[in-house]
């Protein structure tokens, strides 16, 4: 008999007959004699629907109102899964975050959890109820309703796995746990079973869309175990932990991530003086255009390049910053490409195994990839190549480290 | 200046553009002054659709979260409102039933208001913000979300303007005031400037759909000024007060009020002896019959004759009841008719006016109307007539009682 938090999304409780296979699925781990705390967002839709009546009255909304709407949305949600239970012989009882209390800091529209009053919870699941929270908001000091923004259904899961302190926090989404890469690039992509707090991180915020990086950070922080399931479908899915070093020896490589989202910008023949970078980078910072990559070449003589890469539509803004710059720094030329991807391998392993960096551009190389770019972290390596060859590269390096080949520690 | 208290039903708030219409009504009391507090309902058409959800799912769904369900039409309306008062630059603030508190008991989906907290609403008001409050709902004190019942937000208004001691509690509707009687009906219906809680209560009852009943009665119990108003058209309205003796004598009948909803049942030859008056209306009343008026005649021997009406949605299975009891009781017979309808004139003025009943009797009688039924209290007259006499009843008796004649007393 285990603690389990479960998350169910916008499209699992899309309409009236998945929150029935909800209801389903929650009562057969209760048959199994697990205790039960539910988290479910708005059904999907709703908060569009709410906020295209917020925008058409007022733009932007205020704040503080615009909480007070969106969060009807799950409201909605956690009152209509707790008769399908009830109506399944499976007593459960609602719970909007202030009524919780999932005490928040006042930013709202992205507020962040400060505590949690477990006691309610705890109470009922001691009677045998199972429990069903309101995601993604909560309360302040003052008694507002709060929203944690976006996405944020799987924070409230996590941080309340971490304050109940449950066994296992499962996020339930459309795809059956967390692929080594993209399966629709790559064929061979295969289910982890396991993935590390740090690679899901990496992996994550690098375009893998299946858990939003917020949660997987608390679920680090609080060591959470978290595990990516499919709603409607059974499967074991993908259990994210921290890194277990009695177990097995782990995979070098364990995915690989890639985005299409970017745009690479240089400064070329800029003087390599103390301060160019920040000359360069704050007017762009100023004009909240958000930077991924940046990469300094050292110059050959008194110049050096500069070069970095920001979200595709920030492109054509950036380029005109960059022009202004370039022409007071007195810098040669700017140029620009937004044609392009970028291709991350992600590994724990690779911390202990030399040569994987290599092992990566050996095999761009063997098919004749350019890389335009290169930037490293303890536990990934990201490669900017032309767009055009992104598939190419994707599968070439997922079968280069025999990631398709589970459970074999692949040699660097 | 005075302190405000407004009400706006579903159909007044039932688009972004009437909620930005009901902006500009409040930022105009506001300009003149006002403290406004502002009750709403939910969006019309809103409730609605978050029952038919709840149907769908489980049939009768749970009350806990039947409130937690439904409550959510109000919350987005209060949001709504807010942005719209925000962007006019007239500051605003939302509160939902719980944020308030407005503590009731724990009757689920027809709970009661128990206690109103008042402190941040005269904080807010102190700021100069405008309150906007959800009505139909408050909190027990559990911390569960309730509801009134349909229709509360009349209660939550003057429930709010006795907390706060308003000036007045204005609610806002499709009709620009309280009539005589139905203006389809009878062309020269005129709207009444005031009327007394008493004569409210007796045309809300007997049909006139204006405002809830439970409202009215709360309204007169806190001595609340109470005055309905048309939502978007300019106007006095109609004031509900206490009678106030010192102000010029009003009309003996302020009134007429009719409906078409019941239907008549007779038992005839029934045993004249202690008891028979429960041993019929008992089991109507376990099978859940609404019994309006009861007639017994005094028998000529040793029977007598009950009659009472019903809804005429509960015509047949009142029917069946009384067949089964007519024969326990060895009546003669059960006859009944669902073709007739209520007529009613109201007034406080008729208790001190003798004859009122009589020229009643007679315009009818002028018309060749007969009278089926007769029940009086102290401030009404009521009696059943055939359905297809009502409009020419209605008539006689507006003209008979001068209610075209504004500020006349009428001569009984």
């Amino acid at each position: 008999m285990a603690l389990i938090v479960q998350k169910y999304g916008g499209t699992s409780v899309g309409t009236v007959e998945r929150i029935e296979a909800v209801a389903e699925k929650v009562k057969g781990f209760r048959e199994r004699g697990d205790d039960v705390v539910v988290v479910v967002s708005a059904m999907s839709g709703e908060t569009n629907r709410l906020i295209g009546l917020a925008q058409e009255i007022q733009s932007p909304p205020t704040a503080r109102e615009m909480d007070v709407l969106v969060s009807t949305g799950e409201q909605v949600t956690i009152a209509l899964l707790c008769m399908a239970l009830n109506k399944r012989g499976c007593p459960a009882r609602s719970y909007t975050g202030s009524q919780v209390r999932i005490l928040t800091d006042d930013a709202h529209t992205k507020a962040r959890i400060r505590d949690i009053d477990d006691e309610n919870i705890r109470r009922d699941l001691k009677a045998g109820r199972v429990v069903v929270v309101a995601g993604f908001q909560g309360v302040d000091e003052e008694g507002n309703i709060t929203t944690l923004g976006r996405g944020g259904s799987d924070t409230t899961g996590v941080a309340l796995a971490a304050a109940l302190k449950a066994d296992e926090c499962q996020i339930y989404t459309d795809v059956d746990g967390v692929y080594t890469t993209d399966p629709r690039v790559v064929d061979s992509a295969r289910r982890m079973d396991r993935i590390t707090f740090e690679e899901m991180l990496e992996m994550a915020s690098l375009g893998s869309k299946v858990l939003q990086i917020r949660a997987v950070e608390f679920a680090g922080k609080y060591k959470v175990p978290l595990r990516v399931l499919h709603s409607f479908q059974d499967g074991p899915g993908t259990l994210i932990t921290i890194e277990d070093d009695s177990a097995v020896e782990r995979p070098v490589i364990s995915g690989i991530a890639f985005n299409r989202d970017e745009a690479k910008l240089t400064v070329l023949g800029v003087p390599d003086i103390p301060g160019v970078a920040s000359r360069i980078l704050g007017p762009v910072s100023e004009a909240n255009v958000e930077v991924d990559m940046i990469v300094q070449n050292i110059g050959d003589d008194q110049t050096t390049d500069f070069t970095f890469t920001v979200h595709r539509n920030d492109y054509e803004k950036a380029s005109e910053i960059l022009q202004r710059v370039s022409a007071e720094l007195g810098a040669k030329e700017v140029v620009g490409n937004n044609k392009i991807a970028k291709v991350s391998i992600v590994g724990v392993g690779m911390r202990s195994h030399a040569g994987v960096a290599s092992k990566m551009f050996t095999a761009l190389a063997d098919d004749s990839i350019n890389i335009q770019l290169i930037s490293t972290s303890e536990i990934k390596i990201s490669v900017i190549i032309a767009e055009k060859y992104l598939e190419l590269a994707v599968r070439g390096l997922h079968s280069a480290f025999e990631l398709d080949q589970a459970d074999v520690v692949s040699e660097a």
